[in-house]
């Protein structure tokens, strides 16, 4: 019998990932603070619940997207939370970037109510959601996984079961850490090459198929060329994952004198009013240290 | 009428790219320091020459591939040198990484007496040398570019026109930007997953395919994983490419707080007994730093 599903969370990332699951055709139910997204997935068939506790009674698989730690809580263990509407089997799937902590303290509650949880966080961008491609890296029981195998197949491309509670989000956290190297690294080569007189353009053409081959430079170079550096990803997301990464790090004793430093630029970035361009527009924070404005192909 | 070719300087990226210019069919005479690679191209149809002079008089086209940027001026511009066998006309490709400034010096040299020089190191390691898969970035004019285009196309797959003379030496310094950043990120996320007890290897899993994806993770952690931290590129060597980025970055007023800090944990790999491994033992840095070695799948 095909699995009831609910969906709670439909922001920039959630909105296109519930679609999926909808269009996939499996029964949806959403809940969502501000209404719009609400309404417009109702339009295209989903129903809509006033609760996450009623998306929860509705459904025998709910999914959350939220912005951090505190939401994600809230609205898993808080009053008219998932939890309060659980039943026996119901498994729930937060696909929110949170602390690995806060995900195996939710796991054990929901076991101990007879449900499951597993920590199922995303790597590819608003991109990667609407065209349903996604990376999901998956922590928690494998039976329950198994379980969920189909419905996760309509939102992403490669789906990892990567172990307990938790690894999900640890497996996130060991992703941001790569891409946040890359992001300040593309800037910084950027700004170099234009210092020097040589063209920033074909400098990503001379490179990006060898050894500094990666999906930032794929993506990235030619939206800060032509100008635009809205998010996609944006820099208070990264700021913020960034924290969970250098927490989750001195909790467990790992010196990261790289990603610290990093995490400087994305604070400088912040707080120079750049928290909701993309996390590539990190390149705006060397631009001020460098007194060097990256060209644009309209100059 | 086939381009008579030199190649001197016959390592770990120079050999196998003499090789593949003499597999094409490019009449060869080699010169290198120690003798036994000449013998073994000689074994295989190329001319031997005694001298760096001796190989510019009996080629029209000469490509180096050197260690470091007084290795090239002292091929290049010193007695029984190159310059001192060159000919109206004749092309110098130095393949080696090394400071802009020292390659827009030989070009002018070379184009003072007729000759033309061309910047173009490479990217991709030995596996793309071997492979004749190399990402090769070119400085220097466009005509003599064009002329050596059909050979260059026998070493490398991806061969880009970056600019005038250096442009090729700072494409290169941005790709190194680019691959440390990937390196020590890298070595970061394995131990920190290590640490908070998930499985490095799942974890690499989940994230190669998503926004982290990158040359670095398709390339390294299997070796890491298997116990291998031999070269591949030397950490030596990558040490001194960083040494040409924050060269350069001074030179032209670019600040790299990222890099310098990479930078740091190259000095002390080259302090603790790991330069001659492998650029991606930067781990081992870290390693030293958590009090945690990364498990290996022999463990």
């Amino acid at each position: 019998m095909q699995q009831r599903i609910g969906y709670i969370g439909l922001g920039l990332m959630g909105k296109p990932m519930a679609r999926n699951i909808l269009e996939a055709g499996y029964p949806l139910t959403v809940h969502n603070r501000s209404r719009d997204a609400v309404d417009e997935l109702a339009a295209a068939g989903a129903q809509a619940a006033m609760s996450p506790q009623e998306v929860a009674q509705a459904s025998d698989v709910v999914f959350t997207n939220l912005p951090d730690s505190p939401d994600v809580e809230q609205v898993a263990l808080g009053p008219d939370g998932i939890l309060e509407g659980a039943h026996e089997g119901m498994i729930f799937i937060d696909n929110s970037t949170i602390k690995p902590e806060t995900a195996r303290n939710i796991a054990q509650r929901f076991a101990e109510a007879g449900a499951a949880a597993l920590d199922a966080p995303v790597s590819g961008g608003d991109v990667g959601a609407q065209a349903g491609t996604l990376a999901i890296m998956v922590g928690g029981k494998r039976e329950a996984f198994d379980a969920v195998l189909p419905v996760l197949r309509t939102i992403g491309k490669t789906i990892t079961y990567v172990g307990e509670s938790g690894a999900g989000q640890v497996a996130k956290a060991c992703n941001q850490i790569m891409v946040a190297a890359q992001m300040v690294a593309m800037g910084e080569l950027l700004l170099l090459a234009q210092k020097t007189g040589v063209d920033p353009q074909r400098v990503v053409e001379a490179i990006r198929s060898g050894a500094a081959g990666c999906w930032t430079l794929e993506n990235k170079p030619q939206r800060l060329f032509a100008g635009e550096r809205r998010p996609g990803f944006k820099a208070y997301m990264q700021h913020k994952d960034l924290g969970i990464v250098l927490d989750t790090a001195r909790t467990y004793g790992m010196p990261l004198p790289a990603t610290s430093g990093i995490m400087q630029l994305y604070e400088a970035m912040l707080q120079s009013g750049m928290r909701e361009l993309d996390n590539s527009a990190v390149i705006g924070v060397l631009e001020a240290m460098a007194g060097e404005t990256l060209s644009t192909s309209e100059d």
